[in-house]
Formats: structure tokens, C-alpha cells, sequence
């Protein structure tokens, strides 16, 4: 079976020396309390949580899946109602949400560390948490004060648990074409219609009630995304005094029978008419959606992130046991994919950790200059920890199965789990290709493309500054940028004329910008480890970092040669030929 | 469900048109009736069998997987006995066998042509056939004539089906460790005594026998890999008139649970005083291992090629067919993908093909000379077929995923499948990290270098003489085979002195070798595709290769230059820095 063990030492490394987080206690009022003495406490209470309560149900959460009965009711898998309860008691559902609205009110920074390990021990576990928050996210940008007070402190305390309808069968990543009808009442709520799949949590006896953040289309409202709203509807009526009420029309129709993450039940559910209250104005509710989706989407990073720490832990263990006859550790491809596992999981965390400072910085920060600097950041890396961290996973999950040899492809070793549980995260909350188009497609040009030239100048300037001993990856660093800047403006200069053209290397392109990124994280911390007393800790970071720059970094080039030769004539052939 | 139509054009485009198979029937006198005619009318008996009897229990043997009761006795999935029989019934099984061992005596090539279609339709099926052919090579290749005539035959009809006992537990990468006792017996047979792990079709009850070559050490035998031998163990004890008695002591202790070929049955066998047959001479078995373990490589990419194959048509199909709101086809991400698909199965079966026919000429070739170049193009490719199909197929398997979108995940559309039953590709008959130091270590050795040498030599030629029309793939393929002809001297000149150094980036220089290769393919292709009449078809062959001339090719560069970068201080650095 797999095991997972906290990296306690690497998440408080890039917390403490790397990013610095201790700042947001010192610059942001509403955090003063969350200094790293407390991020560490609540750190290392979750720690022990997710290695003794969650990691413990991975695999049999894996081998029991979740079953609906003919009633519609769902079980999830033994034990995962009590420790989601266990979960909840800790205040872990809402660590970020405002205490006005029973949260903990601590930094979300916080909260994804907490997620990160949570994702580790058992990503199908997380999922329930993970949908509850983004509801709760979506509710507090957009509903009214009556809606929030209603909804919003069960859902930080996890006595109730939240999902999003947002896909239909003939609308995935294109949501013009969502279908389901809000019908207004007299008493200003609306009857809702439809059907919608692969609802995340959609139905399970976890928690009291379930609140299904809706997407659907006002009868008469415009065609398209501009027609769409967003509704809350509860599995059970909330009465005036807070106690629940009747069964609301909304069912669980069927469970999809997946790949992986099988502890995470994924549902058909059935809208007969069932009643929905409207969040924020008619119309407006794509807006009202990517406001949850993006902070989604850096959650499913966090899931990514996990697993490949999971990944990665598992295969040094063994890695370092394995006899055959030599110490397997000390055969030169098997230390390569190792080292090559720990480059891309320390430098990934660097970047996630990072986007979830910005996100600190951007809601909470004093100075609107600030928040709005912040703000672009959050924008440019959102698609690049979604895939990069996704992608990772997937790749490391396989590299495990790799080093465990035949005994990876057997469920018993746990492992295969992995890349059987990451696969989706490469899927939902938008493709890695999607993310890929909206970086291209919309963050280069974000305020006249702000937020990539600081980007560029912001790093150029660590590499350039870097002293003589982190040449051996400040040198290669400025090279990647190089390229990467001309892939940029190759980009931009492109797009408005054929974006065919500019997009067709878009996941090349993502690619090549995330392995940049991940060069600036390794410079950052063989700088913070060169300042440690540690050597067995300074030596390995250092190794790795070299890793990194010899052997990843350098791929930034060929992908942005690839980019920049676009699509060709292969737009343009007929498709009868492929 | 995956759904899968056997790609005649392409298959006989690449043996008439690219590689002129029909050369076979003139040049080697015991192929002299396989002529272009009759290898297309098994192929078209082939295509037919496994689209209507295989491929529908594809994704049925996946969901009911193997049992073992408590007698045990296995029971496989429904309706693969049946199959099983009306495949052998067709002579599929003996294809390539001798017809004095009552087999077909058609081409090797021929024989795996219809392994890749039954591969794309079923590969867990695929293991019976493909275990007994291996089983059968090993036994001709090295048995006393007795041994063969009485289990040769059976064998090739498909009546008895065979094992290859290898892997124990402590004896995986590393068969010096194999503990697996041998005792001499009064009448020349042996006792054997020992436990084997991960024995693909150990037990079931498809076949009325059941014959296990068997890698054990004689009592008294040197340690390590010289002191190893092979026996035959039958499942049933073989009379003197060919009938069968006693069962014989060796019985299916456990089945593994495994991430994908479920519908395969992987044993661990107990072997209790069975009785053996001494195969060829004592402690030479290592060599009759290897005999049939270079064949078994070849059939697993093979395997590989199949679900290469399938992942792709599949995503092919559905690309054409999903609109969100465009046909999914024509955004760039999308038909990128389906591009890359391409490319690397065209160009995978082009190795393949060719691998195979040299296996053809090195067996049978009345010349020599040419036997003997034969057989260092199989000792060469052998790696390079095993490791690029398999790779390719986990790859392209997570790649369809990928087009399929969440859908993808779910195990109703047969997609992921495809990843889940591709994984074991890369681990068995020798992870592809073993394949990459086979290439590196043994295969650029082999004979002073005469085989890598050959090599360049050819595939420059090729590419010089190209004409003009061609130079957009010609161009690119030099640069990468001087890139690739630096990184193999830079190995040659290192690997005496500095071994670890030299294999560190082994896996980079396979996958620029293999990619090399198949822009040699693509040339090729694109050259035969040229000649043909059909205008549909000569443009998707162009446009794929240039593909892969532009995004594909020049990966090799990048690859070289980490391959020649070495191991740096990667292998000096202490474990516990890891």
C-alpha cells in the first residue's frame, strides 16, 4: 500500500525561507494572528490528521467506490462520513472563510497547504471538502446578504457540504449551450429544470444538506453564455428559522463508473422542477461562475500537487529499499527519474504555494496597488499550476509505476492509484488544454499584457542578480526567458491575425512558460538552502536544482521553436485526411 | 465502448508500398507462397476475426476480469474460450510455427501484422496466443528433437497453450537471484521445487494443456545467471502415445489484481516436486531464455503498437464527431493531438514492420550475409520497437483521454481503457528503462559498433538522396542524425571508463534514437505516399509528416545534448539527500 508521510520539512522550507509567508501576518491586518508560528501549529495538526485519519482510507476507499441505491441515496465508502465529520470538527472546511461566516478566517495560503496534504493522503476524500469550499466561494462573491447569512456558515463549518452543476451532456467546455431552464415564481424563486452530469458530491449522506450552486437559463433570457444565471439549491428547503424543510426536487439520477478517484462519487442529477434561489443579477451568471472557477482551478493544482508528492515520496522509499541486486537508487536511469520526480514536485509546490500568496495578496492586501499587482499574478499562473501540477501528477504517477517495476501494476502496491486518480485532474475544471488557450489566448493580453512583462522582468532581474554560485542555474534560466520572450511576442504580434495559427503550440507553449517558472522557484531555493546549516538538506537541494537545470530547463527551447512555427497548413487540411 | 475497425489501408500501405513485403515470397525460398495475395487474404481473415469476435469482449473481459476458485482452477472472462478456440481453429496461434511442428509456415512479419490487430482489439487476449508462440520459440530453439515432437505441435494448433516462468520475487530486473531448485531424477527428469510470481495465463482451462518453460538452478549449480537451466513442467503429464495423464504437481497458489489486462490471468505459481524436462544443456539457460525473451520484446510492441493504434482511431473518430460547439476537430489543441497520434503510430508500425521482416530474413535469408545483417537490425531495433510502441501507447492511451475530455474518465467509453491496459507494456519482458541500457550498453557494442554504424550510414544516405519535394523532412532528419550519430560516439567513447555517466540519460538517447528512426519512417511514407493516385489519402500522409518533421524531429537535439551532459555528480550524492 502506498504511505504517505507529511513533507513537513519541504512545506515549511518553502513557506518560511523560500516565499517568506511569515509577511502576510506583518502586512495584511486581517492576518496579523497567522504568523508562522500558528501556520506551523495548524499545519502540523493536519499533517497528523491526513497520515492517520485519511491516508488510511485511499485504498479502500479505491477498492469500495461509492454505490447508489435504487432510492437515489449514495453511500460513500466506510469510514469516509466519519472522518469528514472528524475533518469539519478541526475547522478544516472553512480555514479561509471569513469568521462572520463560521470560517477560521485564516490566510487561504493556509488553507491549500492543508489541502495539498489532504490531497495526498486521499484525493477522492478531498473532494468533498474541496467542492464545499469552491460553493461557499461562489455564494460570498455573488449572493445577497439573506442567501449568505442562509448558506454560508454550514457550509464553512461542513455541517452541510456544496457542489457546482455546471456541465450537460452537450455542454462541456462549451457552456453557451447549457440548457436547463430557471422559471420564476411568485415568491421570487425560481422552478428549475434540466439535467446535469458529472456533478462532483451531487449526493451522499455526509452532511445535513447539500447546496448545489446552479447554472441555468432564465426562460426568454439571450442565447449563449450572456443568458446564463446561477442559483442555489439546496437538497433540502431551509426554513426561515435555519432547521431544514422538505426535499427539494432535485435527485440523483445515476453514478458514472470512473477511472479513478472512485471515494469521490460523481452524479447524473435530475432538476424536476426544483426550487432555486437567483445569485447576483439575471444573466450574469458566467461571471458569477468563473469567480469559483478560477479559485477551482488552483485547487485542482493543489490536487495535482499532492499527488505528485504522493508519487514521489513513495517511489524514493522504494526506491531505496528495492534490492535487485544492487540498491535500485544506485542504478543511473533509476536516480534519474527520481531526481527527476523531486524537481518537478519542489519546484511545482513553489509555484502553487506562490499563486495561493498572491490570492492573499490580492483579496486582503492594504494597498489597491498591491492587490492589483497581485491580482495579475493570480490570472497569469492560474492555468499554470492547474496543468502544471495536473500534468505532473499524471507523468510522476507513471514514473512511479516505472521504478516500483511489474509490483507497480499491482493494486495491492498502491501506485497504480495514482495515475488512475490524477488522470481527471488533467480533465475537470477546464482541459490542460483549455488552460492552455487561456493563457495564450487571454493572459498575454491581459492589461495590455502587464502581467507577462513583469513576469519577464521580475525574473530576468533574479537571474541577472543571482551571484556566481547559482550561475549553474541563473545562465540557463536567462536562455529559457530568451526564448520564452520571443515565443511571447511571436504570440501577441500573431493572434489577433490568425489565432489558429498562434494557439496551435498553446500547450508547448504552457509548458515551456511553467519549466521557466520552475527554473526562477529553483534558483529561489538553492539561494534559501545555501543559507541553511543542514548539509544532507542543502546537498540534496542543490543536486536538484542542478537537475533541473541541466536536464528540464533546457526543453524550454525546442517547445518554443515549436510555437513559434505554428500551425502550418494542418488547419487547413481537409478532415478527410486524418 | 472503444470501438475498433482494423486499418487495412494502412497496414498494407506500409508492407507493399513503404517496405515491399512482397519481396519475402521471392527472396526466401520457404516464404515462397506467401506472396502480396495471400498475406492480404490472412490479414483480411484477421481484421474480420478480431473486429467481430475480439474487440467485443474487450471491454466486457476488463469489467469481469479473471477468478480463481478455491480449487485452484481460473475461470477467464466470458466467452474467451470460445474465442480462443475458433482462433486457434483459424491457425492463428502457429501462424509463423514449421509446418513439420504442424504450423502454418508463414512469415514471422505476417504473424505480427495479425498480433497488432488483435492487440488493438483485445491485448489481455492477446497474452494466450502470444505466451504460447513464446513458449514455442523457446522449446524449437533449444529442445531435443523428443521434446519437440511431443510438445511442439499442440502448441502451434493451439490445443495446449504455454507460460514462461521467470520472475520470483526477489528476482525481478535480476534472474541471478533466481532460487527456483532443480533435482535430478533417476529417469532423467527433474524435480522441481520453488515459488514464481507475475506467470501471465498460469492457469486456466481454454487449452487441455498447459506448458510452463521453466528458468531453474540444478542442485549443486553455480550461483547467478551461469548457474541457471530450462525445463518443461506440463500442467498434465504428457504419455508416451501424446495422450495425457496425471496432473502434474505445480498449481496456481493466487491472481494479482492489476491496473488493466484484466481479462490476462497473472499467476503466482507453486511448484511442489513438479516434474521438468532439462531443456538444451545445464546452466546455459540464461541463453534459451533470451532467445525467446528478444522475440517476446518484439511482441510486446507489438501489444504497445495495438493500443497505439486503437487510442488513436478512437480519438479520431470522436474528434470528427464532437461539436463544442465546432467540431472539436478544428480547434488547434485538439487537431494537434490528433496529429501527434498519428504520427507516432504510422511511424511506430513502420519499426515494427520492419523489425519483424528482418526477423524474417535473419531466420530464413539463404544468404548469409544477409542473415547476418538481418540479425543485427533485430538485435538494434529490439529495444527501439519495444520501448517507442509501449511508451507511445501509455502516452497516446492518456492522449485520447485527453480528446475524449471528461468523458474520457469514465469507464463506459472504453477510453481509458486503453492507459490502464498500456501501463504493464512498459514494465514487462523488461522495464524500458532495462530496453534503453540493452541499447546503450550491448547494442551500440555489438560487433565494434557495426550495427549503429549501418545504421547512420542508411538513414543519411536516405535522407541525401532525397529528392528536393522531400527536403522539408530530409533536412530536419539529418540535423537529428548528427545530433544522434555525436550523442552515440560521446557514449562509445565514455562508457568503458565512466558506465554510470553513459547510461544516465539512456532513456533521452533511446527516445531520440527511436524518433530518429521514425523520421526515417516519415520519409519514407512520404516518398511512397507521393506515388500513390489517391489524393485524399497522399495529403493527410504529407501533412502527418510534416508534423512530425517540424514538432516531433526536433526533439532529438535536446535529447542528445542531455544524453552527452552525463550524470554530472547525480550519482555521487548521498542517498539520504534524496
Amino acid at each position: 500500500m502506498a504511505s504517505y508521510t507529511a513533507p513537513l520539512r519541504e512545506i515549511n522550507f518553502v513557506l518560511n525561507e523560500v516565499l517568506k509567508a511569515g509577511n502576510l501576518s506583518k502586512t495584511i491586518p486581517a492576518y496579523a494572528d497567522a504568523t508562522p508560528e500558528t501556520l506551523a501549529e495548524m499545519i502540523d495538526t493536519a499533517a497528523k490528521f491526513v497520515e492517520q485519519e485519511l491516508a488510511p482510507l485511499n485504498a479502500s476507499g479505491d477498492a469500495e467506490g461509492c454505490t447508489r441505491h435504487p432510492d437515489g441515496t449514495v453511500s460513500v465508502p466506510k469510514g469516509f462520513t466519519e472522518a469528514f465529520k472528524a475533518y469539519a470538527a478541526n475547522g478544516f472546511v472553512g480555514i479561509t472563510n471569513p469568521s462572520e461566516y463560521d470560517g477560521l478566517g485564516l490566510p487561504f495560503t493556509l488553507s491549500k497547504v492543508v489541502e495539498e496534504m489532504v490531497c495526498s493522503g486521499n484525493v477522492a476524500f478531498a473532494l468533498y471538502p474541496g467542492l464545499t469550499g469552491g460553493c461557499f466561494e461562489a455564494i460570498y462573491a455573488s449572493a445577497s446578504d439573506e442567501l449568505k447569512q442562509t448558506y454560508l456558515p454550514k457550509l464553512s463549518t461542513g455541517e452541510w457540504t456544496g457542489t457546482m452543476l455546471i456541465t450537460e451532456p452537450q455542454a462541456g467546455s462549451d457552456l453557451a449551450a447549457v440548457k436547463t431552464k430557471a422559471i420564476p415564481q411568485a415568491d421570487g424563486s425560481y422552478k428549475i429544470e434540466g439535467g446535469k452530469i458529472f456533478i462532483t458530491s451531487g449526493e451522499h449522506g455526509m452532511a445535513d444538506n447539500i447546496i448545489h450552486f446552479t447554472l441555468a437559463r432564465m426562460e426568454g433570457a439571450p442565447a449563449g453564455v450572456k443568458g446564463l444565471s446561477t442559483f442555489i439549491v439546496p437538497k433540502f428547503m431551509v426554513k426561515a428559522d435555519g432547521t431544514l424543510g422538505e426535499r427539494n426536487a432535485i435527485q440523483c439520477a445515476a453514478i458514472e463508473h470512473k477511472m479513478g478517484i472512485h471515494g469521490s462519487v460523481t452524479c447524473v442529477m435530475n432538476l424536476d422542477g426544483a426550487t432555486g434561489f437567483l445569485v447576483g443579477k439575471p444573466n450574469e451568471g458566467i461571471m458569477n461562475m468563473f469567480v469559483m472557477m478560477n479559485l477551482a482551478r488552483i485547487m485542482v493544482g493543489f490536487q495535482g500537487l499532492g499527488q505528485m508528492e504522493l508519487a514521489t515520496q513513495n517511489a524514493v522509499r522504494y526506491a531505496l529499499d528495492r534490492k535487485q541486486p544492487r540498491t535500485i537508487i544506485d542504478f543511473p536511469d533509476v536516480r534519474r527519474m527520481i531526481l527527476q520526480m523531486k524537481a518537478m514536485t519542489e519546484g511545482a509546490r513553489v509555484l502553487a504555494y506562490e499563486t495561493a500568496l498572491y490570492v492573499d495578496y490580492a483579496h486582503h492586501h492594504p494597498d489597491p496597488a498591491v492587490r492589483e499587482e497581485a491580482n495579475d499574478w493570480v490570472e497569469l499562473n492560474t492555468p499554470l499550476v492547474k496543468s502544471t501540477c495536473t500534468d505532473g501528477a499524471v507523468d510522476l504517477g507513471s514514473m512511479a509505476i516505472q521504478v516500483y517495476g511489474g509490483h507497480g501494476f499491482i493494486i495491492e502496491h498502491g501506485i497504480e492509484q495514482i495515475l488512475r486518480d490524477s488522470k481527471i485532474l488533467c480533465l475537470y475544471e477546464g482541459t490542460n488544454g483549455i488552460q492552455a488557450m487561456d493563457l495564450v489566448r487571454r493572459k498575454l493580453f491581459l492589461n495590455g499584457g502587464r502581467a507577462v512583462s513583469r513576469y519577464f522582468a521580475l525574473l530576468n532581474k533574479a537571474a541577472t542578480e543571482a551571484a556566481p554560485e547559482f550561475a549553474f542555474i541563473a545562465e540557463p534560466l536567462k536562455a529559457a526567458l530568451a526564448d520564452l520572450e520571443s515565443a511571447t511576442r511571436w504570440i501577441q504580434e500573431t493572434f489577433r491575425a490568425r489565432p489558429d495559427d498562434a494557439s496551435f503550440g498553446c500547450c508547448d507553449y504552457q509548458r515551456a512558460f511553467a519549466l521557466s517558472y520552475l527554473g526562477y522557484n529553483w534558483l529561489r531555493m538553492a539561494q534559501a538552502a545555501s543559507a541553511q546549516d543542514d548539509e544532507v538538506f542543502k546537498a540534496g537541494k542543490l543536486a536538484t536544482a542542478k537537475f533541473f537545470a541541466t536536464k528540464l530547463l533546457p526543453q524550454v527551447g525546442g517547445l518554443c521553436a515549436s510555437v513559434k512555427d505554428g500551425a502550418g497548413d494542418f488547419m487547413a487540411l481537409p478532415t478527410a485526411s486524418l
